[in-house]
């Protein structure tokens, strides 16, 4: 039931256009996947998400877990009924959450101790019960458990974390037991070019998943040190399985590395910046608590046409905001989700007729320009 | 342009159908007005307010006074377009929580100073400036000024606050600049019917306003005193102006008054409640936290048509609680509100079919066994 087809690939650099197939429906990539950490995108409807042109969202697994726990998902019909969600879910592992939430943690070959952030509570989690969870919650696409390669790591560090992410992915693949959902690998190694080369033929020329994730980056290396790996790394991937950039990022991230071959994202980016009153535009970045807004009668973005540019002004938004009322959190997460599924609908539509390379000059021009006019 | 019509009265009660016809259209009575206090009926779009049957809502003078400011809202084309609301607004004249929220107050014959409770500042407010204020806002319907009788206040305290409001009364319906928006009196005279006659004569007899409201009730006295006082007040109310009983109420306390021929209710009971995971229903109230719910797979309740009972269980609704999640506060709200309007159109399809009484006693009834199961 699973299958990614490549629809088309970009003559002048490596981004793709393609689609995965899921029970819950079709994905066009390269696809930007809202994060609904606890089973609902922070402060919007489900058919919100959906309107606002979003194929399939992302939910934590390590958060789902501890509250209210998969068993309880499960038991109510899965996560999608659960949440109201009718298309494709993607699972993280819940790996990354267990480092950087999770106390006491103690990593052994075997898996991982931590205690919840919630409310202390011990836990024990291994390869199989990562994907034992992600069964029970019934996502279209489950991670492997991996140990996320902190940033900065020695050289010997990262190559004792990525031999423990094999063993562990090796037993993800083993433990699976249903068809109808589907693992991606992860692809450790930090910033060493030799580790991620030997993550490649680990996890997918050795063990083979049904798609394959760049992992332990975004996690506080220079942007450079991401672009490099993703660039060097996406491009060896195999042709024929989506290429999933972990936790990335900003709307410039995102058409870097489009065109290194990269298929789908996801990031709190969009949400939370909304939530903090930052705004995104193809001009600026609006910060709506300036008090310069205060009697704006013009929308955040006027060539936008998101429900919130269409019917508020800047004003309004700053007073909401001002005001602490939950409507700002809802109307500026509206229009930066829509922002983000824009800005993807814009790269697919220059892949398809075969533009990105101009597309992504044009791209970062402009950005260049806006940069330097706020300095200005 | 503004005009009441009354439809019908009920044969067996005070309880009256009606229609209020305003610029911003028509709202049929009674009619409970959902508050907006600062713009938002909090955690919805104005879209869902109206789809939930709100055909008016109420917003707060003060709040909108204080923060964006009145003159930045008529600068931007006045209420109804800042907060994307094309139905009927009444306002508040900002008195009471001028009394309940303003720091330093001090009443004189001229008005009331005090101090902003966002960030000190005075300000003097004047029946005269309450007046422009609301029509700096443009809302349909406007209060009066006046001085809320607190509980417990001597005869001699409500009698002298009375005094005072008449007066201010007097002074705003002189000040009143436009025919488009309407301006209401408020009755005061706190728990004592001889001053209750007296604000009924001072001000509809000699005044005389578009309608008129019970203020100074819900204000901490025993219930038996608001109810016994609406009883007594409501019917010598002249009978071709709507009558509004200001913060009132619960469910109960709307069915009881509509009896004694209220019109008009607002309250933040239905939205302060759902953001507290206090949830109503003709069966029980729903405290969402409860453990009981944690695998409830029913809807919060069955006979219920919102949004939120066609899709989302209870189990979802406390895990997205539990998780203080935004959500949880938009899915509760549209419930709530969906209750309130639900119960107005029960109370106006009684009354128009000439069973009121029926409806109240069977209301009661219903209530009193939902009180004894759940001591049981």
């Amino acid at each position: 039931m699973f299958r990614f087809e490549l629809l088309k690939k970009d003559p002048s650099c490596e981004a793709r256009l393609g689609k995965i197939f899921t029970p819950h429906g079709e994905v066009t990539t390269p696809v930007f996947m809202p994060v609904a950490t606890q089973g609902t995108v922070k402060s919007l409807i489900p058919e919100t998400v959906h309107e606002l042109g979003a194929e399939m969202i992302l939910t934590n697994t390590y958060h789902l877990y501890l509250r209210p726990g998969h068993d309880i998902i499960r038991n109510l019909g899965g996560l999608h009924k659960f949440m109201n969600w009718s298309s494709p879910i993607l699972t993280d592992s819940g790996g990354f959450q267990v480092y950087s939430l999770g106390a006491l943690r103690k990593i052994t070959d075997n898996g991982v101790v931590f205690q919840s952030h919630i409310d202390g509570s011990r836990h024990f989690i291994t390869p199989e019960l990562a994907v034992e969870i992600q069964e029970a919650l019934g996502s279209d696409i489950m991670m492997s458990l991996d140990e996320c390669t902190p940033y900065p790591a020695s050289f010997e560090e990262a190559e004792k974390s990525l031999d423990l992410t094999v063993k562990w992915a090796k037993r993800c693949r083993s433990s699976k037991k249903n068809d109808h959902q589907f693992l991606f690998g992860i692809i450790q190694g930090g910033i060493y070019p030799e580790l991620r080369m030997r993550a490649l033929e680990n996890i997918s020329t050795n063990i083979g998943f049904d798609g394959y994730a760049l992992g332990g980056l975004s996690v506080g290396e220079p942007k450079e040190e991401m672009l490099g790996i993703t660039e060097m790394t996406a491009p060896l991937l195999p042709h024929d399985k989506p290429r999933y950039l972990m936790g990335v990022g900003m709307p410039e991230d995102i058409v870097a590395c489009v065109g290194y071959g990269i298929d789908m994202f996801d990031c709190v980016i969009p949400t939370r910046c909304a939530r903090n009153g930052l705004l995104f535009t193809n001009r600026e970045k609006v910060v709506i608590k300036h008090a310069r807004y205060r009697d704006d009668d013009s929308p955040v973005d006027s060539t936008c046409d998101c429900y919130t540019c269409r019917n508020y002004t800047r004003a309004y938004l700053r007073h909401l905001y001002m005001a602490k009322e939950i409507l700002a959190m809802t109307l500026n997460t509206i229009h930066n989700i829509r922002y983000f599924m824009h800005l993807m609908e814009r790269i697919r539509s220059a892949i398809k007729d075969g533009i990105y390379q101009e597309f992504k000059n044009s791209f970062f021009e402009k950005s260049r320009d806006t940069v330097i006019s706020q300095q200005i």
